[in-house]
């Protein structure tokens, strides 16, 4: 790690701050570089419980406390077969999609404040939540897991080809690259890439606005327009089993290591330039 | 009324002119901020009605003669009860969106010439449009609705999820605020924002050349496009009855009767800066 | 033909050529305007054949060896009623749809690189494509058939209408008019448009990146999109038998014998503004 570029690591730690009973924020923070470890999974799952049965919050946005990150993949230094093997919940689904597919259903308005780096885990947050604000500088999105022989396993195949078509979709998903906000916005990955200046402002205010508003009509209001543009469960629930079938592959296990070789999943150069990382030959196998 | 600002109020009219039998205009001219009063509805059938009927027509542009005003939504002065409780037509639907539907279905290319404020069931009457053109100086959309307890009812959650998507139209119908014509372009709320000296040749030229066209290749384009990407009626019937439920809470009469008390419905600053309107504090009730 | 502005015409040609075994290039080269002669058809379908069923290939990029033209319409001084009529494949589809479904489900990436004019089957063939880049000053894309009194037959009722929504699917389709990169890129027609200068390289090094990646991976990832995203066969069919019927109705007959006459399907000024020329008033037939 560079000592000085980096904050010291500390425990994963994903805050929830009541701004007013109506408005939550959910801040994740674990420094240096917000990686996914398997123990924010109960803690995500915790918060986003409150969300769907607090009677009184309205809307919640979503942030990171982390310079340079928003949050990121899982980390692979972990027992992935562990995290990729969890029960399932009632619905069927993995813990991690099903808690995605909960936040999306929610009674409640969901915002995504991007600034830093959103890929993987991250990117498939933002994409569940119900809009996305990108910082026009700061942030850069992406799904690198292709990169790596892995197929993403948090619903993108299903949200991103409705959110953009399929010709973005499969670019976004194919190329594994980095999106920075102002592509973002013009693939419509994200609302809209504010100038990191006033993305802040932007988020506070219209999350306070929907915050006075009627909680029923906002109920009615998403019921509604998921009936056209919400993918059903059965859809990510094949993407998840795509990815643990991907990620048995000995194909996968080697560009991973190679990965892991260079740097992925620790500070650094490749976690900070992973659109590019996961694109050099070098760390193909054979294939 | 400010005097000089607003024309003088008159009897509301809904103008057909036949341009070439093939070529017609519609234009709603009820100064002085274009509101829809009930009485307008028989008149915007009848419209509909020979739209859908006349051999000849092609093509039909809406356009307003109202400086400043699309049009905009329901006059909240008049009978919202009755209005809300009309019979149903045929389909099973309500007079406002069994127009609307039977606009979109019509074998002939309706144009929405948007000119000024476009909001509630102005709004709603461009999105029933095959296409629609924006000033970029002069052109505001927005679904204000949500900001006074209510759910929209003319369709907008399932026509603007479908045209941009979940996140953009959660924002556009949550907030209930102004979208100016570039913006609303970038999120494909219109099919383009056009400088405002360039718009009426614009969409003249384009209504002129599709004029020419054949009447039943016409037929079959939108046939066949409608396929994928209009919604079900009973999508849209769903709508409406949330939009009458949401209508008959008391935290929406609160809301409505606020907004009424600072100028809501008639002209001068609450319509003119409507979405600021909904979005102050001190009109929100209690909850 | 002007002497000086076009090459001489030579035989049709679809060149393939594999620049890697993972990463073949599909070049047509057919001068001067590279229109879409029936004798291509089986050389599109060998080739969409070998990309579906080659081991190796993982990515093929779609270009032209003529100036001016990516690949144009079916060339209306050949027999349409023999090319219309063709009989059908195994799916049911007639072949030249038949095979632009099969080129989006083959587990291959495909990528259009258009510079040039893509209208009518260069258009469809672009839009069966996962993805589209096009060169910011040399690129127009349209539909042109309507102006002629026919409904596409390749599927971009059912394919547009999912990339841009409802209002720009209709208006690409029914104004039959030129659309130029940029434009192209805001309606989602294609990915991105790039200058002209960057373009070959920048698609170069995506297919080169995506070339790299798991076979296998790239399949999934494209089978869960498509879920979501690309047209069932039977809509496709819809679009195709409409075709065929407006191809046989006598207005449509005059509309095209009228087109001929200015030089419709041959190197020239009809070509090289094809929009302007099917919007003049007086290649209308009297209705």
């Amino acid at each position: 790690m560079k000592g000085q570029k980096y904050a010291a690591a500390k425990a994963a730690e994903i805050r929830l701050v009541k701004r007013l009973p109506e408005y939550w924020r959910v801040t994740v923070d674990h420094p240096p570089i917000n990686i996914f470890v398997p123990e924010m999974l109960p803690q995500v799952g915790e918060i986003i419980t409150a969300i769907g049965t607090d009677e009184q919050v309205k809307v919640v946005v979503f942030d990171s406390a982390v310079e340079g990150f928003f949050l990121i993949h899982l980390d692979f230094l972990a027992n992935l077969d562990d995290f990729a093997h969890l029960s399932p919940g009632p619905t069927g689904l993995h813990p991690w999609p099903e808690m995605l597919a909960r936040l999306s259903r929610a009674p409640v308005v969901s915002i995504a404040l991007i600034r830093g780096r959103a890929t993987g885990m991250g990117s498939e947050l933002a994409l569940a939540c119900d809009m996305r604000f990108a910082s026009r500088e700061k942030a850069i999105l992406s799904q690198f897991e292709v990169g790596t022989g892995l197929v993403p396993g948090g619903g993108p195949m299903a949200r991103l080809s409705r959110l953009m078509g399929r010709g973005r979709a499969l670019e976004v998903i194919l190329s594994a690259d980095d999106i920075p906000g102002d592509l973002a916005e013009r693939y419509g990955y994200v609302n809209r890439s504010l100038p990191d200046v006033d993305l802040d402002g932007f988020v506070d205010t219209l999350a306070t606005r929907i915050a006075f508003f009627d909680k029923q009509t906002i109920m009615d209001v998403k019921r509604l327009v998921d009936v056209a543009s919400l993918p059903p469960d059965i859809e990510v629930q094949s993407g998840w089993d795509a990815c643990v079938a991907s990620m048995a592959r000995p194909a996968t296990q080697q560009r991973i290591k190679a990965l892991i070789e260079q740097g992925f999943s620790k500070p650094g150069d490749a976690e900070d330039r992973l659109g590019d990382f996961v694109g050099r030959h070098d760390t193909k196998s054979g294939d």
